[in-house]
């Protein structure tokens, strides 16, 4: 396999006066549309309303919606500085789980401190930019890492959006899989449909068809069916945050996949970049977990299903305790020993000497 | 709790010139209407299309059909006998997973084989009717049975849609919990939306609402964060085939729900009259499993969430192991040893002596 056609989720298009511009991924898979954010609200409401999501994703498009306030910054009488930390401020309720939000941010507002005013649009755009370039680097060792996990003819189940629509480029479980296969390894993959926003039939079918990679839909209850039959070898997945203990927190339906994995004996691996990690956090218990509208449910794309007046539960992630996880794929390696000691040292050691991508 | 108000999922309009009346679940939740059958083609097309759907009422269904021939019969130049033959051929075909469509349509056909042709048209009425209030009180008989599982305060989990809309009336699992709620427990209901095709977003959460039963929709892949939460007291689902060792066929996400349920220690409970079991089956890996439409799980009412060209998986039930359900509950009592000779002793013992419905 040649390198995949990767679509282009984030860009920022212009110099320090230029605007951020994301694949808008409400409008996939029937249509490739681009929505260019030129304020701070626009960015804010395009992560609210996924038009760009996946936690790297997130995080880089945070780390530009700061880049945004200073570009605007010449048009109203703030100061730019102050318009850069009121960025920073206002992005960080766009949504709650993803640690790489914060992240970023954090980043962002260190570098607001350490810039002088006329460094300031300059620096901090080339943060952005490498906050972007380095999530892309990470992404693509992670896949390097985790190819090695997948057996040839391997079936792999996925969750959700892990893939080059949620990062920079590449993914996170989806790296896996497509370093597998430009390692020669024949991969089918099955994708959970992901409801309520269908991320798995929409964007993670979508992307792979794209490049090349056999993949099929299954609805969210279907996997236990699949892996009773024996046609399940791993399931790879991504993670919006991870405590210090190995505890994952990711979309919906995470959790239930990996019961049904450990059930089964498949091998149940969590891909994410080392900024995923929350070491802040003793376990999953904390994580707080983003509760979205009913109408994600109840109105699935314009159609009513559920009748008025009718109570709606919709958390958009849950965790998975570190002991249902077979192994976690950061850019620095594989953590196959899931708990509080080895993450830490993972953490700690030295980033390994692999290749860039080409 | 006063009597629910349940919905006439199936009636018989007339005499024996009359025709079959569906509530026209296809429709549901937002209008209701009623499809009137007056040939076999019509039967058939709704049992398919799943107008009428659930293991008992498609047997009833079934039932009706073949007295839908048999009113049909004096329009054209076959004879009554032989239309009513072909009608049971027919339906056969129409679902392969749910048993009761089978043993109605057996039953039809002992029927026209035991009656002369002037008794034939009355007599296979008469059967039908008889097949439709004996399904009625089996499934109250279930209710009763069940509730004594359920505590007060309960917070009880449910997928697809085993209740009224499934049956002649009652239902199977809501069976439970209407009989529950009418005993003046507290109960407070989880239904799981059930895709493709939201039976339990659409049905459930529809005729408990009419009910005054309180009732909550989450997605499929929501329930093992309710119950990691300790949210959940009891999951009770229905079957559209047990094998002779409890291996339970139901609707696909069954068997996920059972795995959540057994690591969480949560009761699993399935509710089905005595007519599910197919005891020719040794167990559940013979259960024929049917595969519907990729457009079920593609093109969700009408929009399309997957790009055309990439491979859809879309099984209707899958099969869940007798070893992870906690008792089975039908007309006669309750099964809480599943395994094969109890339940051949269950069914083989004499019925229960509960009073009739009022």
């Amino acid at each position: 396999m040649t390198t995949p056609r990767l679509p282009e989720t984030i860009q920022w298009v212009g110099g320090t006066d230029g605007f951020l511009r994301l694949l808008d991924q409400t409008r996939l898979p029937l249509e490739e549309t681009y929505l260019d954010c030129r304020d701070v609200p626009a960015v804010h409401d395009a992560i609210q309303r996924l038009v760009v999501r996946g936690a790297p994703a997130i995080g880089v498009a945070a780390a530009y919606g700061v880049c945004v306030a200073v570009a605007r910054a010449a048009d109203d009488d703030r100061g730019t500085r102050q318009a850069a930390i009121e960025a920073t401020e206002s992005l960080a309720t766009s949504r709650p789980t993803a640690v790489n939000l914060f992240w970023a941010l954090d980043r962002m507002r260190r570098r607001i401190d350490s810039l002088d005013d006329a460094a300031l649009s300059e620096g901090l755009l080339t943060e952005a930019r490498q906050i972007h370039e380095e999530d892309r680097q990470m992404c693509w060792q992670i896949g390097q890492h985790g190819a090695a996990l997948l057996p040839d003819q391997a079936n792999v189940l996925t969750h959700c959006n892990a893939g080059s629509l949620a990062t920079s480029q590449w993914g996170t479980a989806l790296s896996v899989i497509y370093a597998a296969a430009a390692g020669g390894k024949q991969i089918r993959v099955y994708a959970d449909e992901t409801r309520p926003l269908l991320q798995g039939a929409r964007l993670t079918a979508w992307e792979l068809q794209r490049s090349g990679i056999d993949v099929t839909v299954l609805c969210d209850s279907m996997s236990a069916a699949l892996m009773r039959q024996q046609r399940i070898d791993a399931v790879v997945v991504g993670a919006d945050r991870i405590a210090s203990n190995g505890d994952v927190a990711n979309k919906i339906g995470t959790y239930l996949l990996a019961l049904a994995a450990a059930y089964h004996e498949v091998p149940f691996y969590v891909a994410a970049p080392s900024n995923t990690f929350d070491l802040s956090l003793a376990d999953g218990s904390v994580i707080p977990i983003e509760q979205r509208a009913a109408d994600e449910v109840a109105k699935p794309f314009g159609t009513q299903t559920v009748a008025d007046g009718i109570q709606v539960y919709n958390p958009a992630f849950d965790v998975t305790p570190a002991k249902l996880v077979t192994a976690l794929i950061t850019e620095l390696g594989v953590i196959d020993a899931v708990d509080a000691p080895h993450i830490a040292q993972h953490l700690a050691g030295e980033n390994s000497s692999l290749p860039s991508p080409t």
